[in-house]
């Protein structure tokens, strides 16, 4: 092969791996052995749909049908369920079967930026709830309600937790709120869906959204959405000449290697939401172990959520006098054997505990604490 | 484990592997070493984004901008390429840039369920230019002209080759109809890319679609996407309130192991098709062979694609007199290592020669020869 470029394409390998990995957009990613071996059994083209008749939700071996139509729903407390190619996809998916253009959405101001796209893709008008500021940025779910009446919004939409700080709003409390204004409410669960127990019909909302790459132990890109029944016949229509194909769904979506991952991993990830309280305890020591070093952590405290975004002054400092700036940290992490924050970052940034042991925290508490005593 | 449904998803195994491949959905979707390779080492949930900096397709490690910016226009002969999630979402993105409801579009009679749903989803009024008829269902492209003049489309829409029957209709020819027209021109070549040479460019064509587990040697849901510079404003323009996130990509797309196995197995892909004068001669043979046995094949002839459809009277004649009716006949093959025809079909079914060796092929018609004498 002359192509230097196509020659790479052959050998490609991921720098991390069999590290302690903190970056809150893997660690609730992680293959389970399961997953990886199902990765192995289906990964060629379209595997998954050897014996599809026609609806990729219908299939039944591998059984797929079991997993979307009765373990999902179970899982997610809600009535209907479908698989996406990720959270983003089914916001969209939503926003775009029930609003027009022109619509209003009112969402809250720690909302991901794909809500922010996905809205624009539709051509509503989004309307932010402001959080508290720094440095908690919480989220006062009360806050929505004059916004209702004055907006009289399509749908509201509410990041359980949001992406930056970690930070749970009171979805129970919102859930009240739109039923009482017949508002359909849509429950961003990206980092929670697949962490933390999630129940639909207990938050009393009508549509929650999950991502498999970033909370269940898949490979991406996949998602999860369950929603009221009320909305089946909305949000997942059938075509005109098409009695099996949902419209929204273009047919079929994930139709290949990321949900055999999501299904192999479901097990795992029903019985590891059970430990969620586990999860939050030992968020909060490390939390604690690092505002101990002189970290701040921002977002609520105490903290509720394994992501966890904190400011780090000293090491900021140390940033502007080493030759390698922001990268310093990433480097004298990476040296550890430990893949955190993102390269280049080192004033602030966030990292997750979901995927570390205690055991792993302390030595990256201790690693935190030699490269400031290196620096100093 | 109580529940005997989670249990199951533990072990999900694949019936078909290691046996000759004839599924048309599969047998450009089969991967490479490599691509099998680069699925272990990054099928952890988000880890191909592990050194993004905001934008997917600009990630240098692993080189996904040098994929998407450089190798993958030259392939397709375009200016500007991106990665969707299949071709469909492709369809999608580009009529729901261009178009607004209520606006045409013109496709062949032979276009993919999802071109119909694609537009349903926009709000298009779809106008087809009828086939052929029975035997052969050819699309003489000249009759788009009189309809553009009539109907004056936003855009048009050519299957190259059909997936019904594996016609390979006169892309150049529409190419020209549609500049003098000045019509946007699609061409959904997702059993063409990766298979056989598409030059965007020599076709005269505005957009190309391509599949990565239907054609690619890749893991699915994947696709590409080329296009002529002057859309890239249009389909690719970035949200207000991002500079880098493409709004009708949701911001990314491929973000996971389906695009790692597309960049993986490309190098292969790139040198397969220069063979395709090789894969249509031996489409070529098959098709004679099977005709011999007094199959009958449907669509163009002499075949210029490995997508193959036949008639087969005297199986579906032994179909109505077994006890496994249609299924016989999958049940007959699968015993001797060989999967194709769609489990319950008879009467008429489709095959793919691509990936199967002349050998392998000779066993094929050998094998429906023995199954023909068995019931005779």
């Amino acid at each position: 092969m002359k192509d230097k470029r196509l020659q790479k394409l052959g050998e490609l390998h991921r720098k991390h791996k069999d590290i302690i990995t903190l970056m809150p957009l893997q660690t609730g990613g992680l293959l389970t052995e399961a997953a990886r071996q199902a990765l192995i059994e289906f990964g060629d083209g379209y595997s998954v749909c050897d014996f599809c008749s026609g609806s990729l939700c219908d299939i039944t071996n591998p059984p797929v049908q079991e997993f979307v139509h009765e373990l999902l729903p179970e899982f997610l407390g809600c009535e209907v369920a479908t698989i996406t190619h990720g959270a983003r996809e089914a916001k969209f998916a939503i926003m775009h079967s029930l609003a027009k253009p022109g619509d209003s959405i009112i969402v809250d101001s720690n909302r991901h930026y794909t809500t922010i796209v996905a809205a624009e893709r539709v051509g509503l008008n989004v309307i932010e709830v402001p959080s508290s500021g720094y440095p908690e940025f919480t989220i006062d779910v009360n806050e929505y309600e004059p916004l209702i009446e004055k907006y009289h919004p399509r749908m509201i939409l509410l990041t359980y937790p949001d992406g930056n700080y970690g930070n749970i709003p009171d979805a129970r409390r919102l859930g009240d709120i739109a039923q009482e204004h017949d508002v359909p409410f849509i429950l961003n669960g990206a980092y929670a869906v697949g962490r933390m127990p999630v129940n639909m019909n207990e938050l009393g909302v009508d549509f929650v959204v999950g991502s498999g790459h970033k909370s269940m132990a898949s490979a991406g890109p996949c998602g999860v959405l369950g929603m009221k029944k009320r909305w089946e016949e909305v949000v997942l229509r059938k075509a005109e000449a098409y009695s099996n194909k949902e419209v929204e769904l273009l047919g079929c979506t994930l139709r290949g290697v990321p949900l055999i991952t999501l299904m192999a991993s479901f097990p795992y990830v029903v019985e590891r939401v059970n430990h969620w309280d586990e999860q939050v305890l030992k968020a909060q020591w490390f939390s604690n172990e690092l505002e101990k070093l002189g970290f701040k952590q921002l977002g609520e405290k105490p903290h509720k959520h394994d992501l966890l975004h904190f400011e780090a002054p000293m090491l900021y400092e140390i940033s502007q006098r080493v030759r390698e700036r922001g990268y310093f940290l990433y480097k004298e992490l990476d040296d550890r054997g430990i893949w955190g924050p993102q390269p280049g970052l080192a004033r602030s940034f966030k990292l997750s505990t979901f995927a570390a042991s205690k055991e792993q925290l302390s030595f990256v508490v201790d690693s935190f604490k030699s490269i400031l005593s290196k620096y100093s």
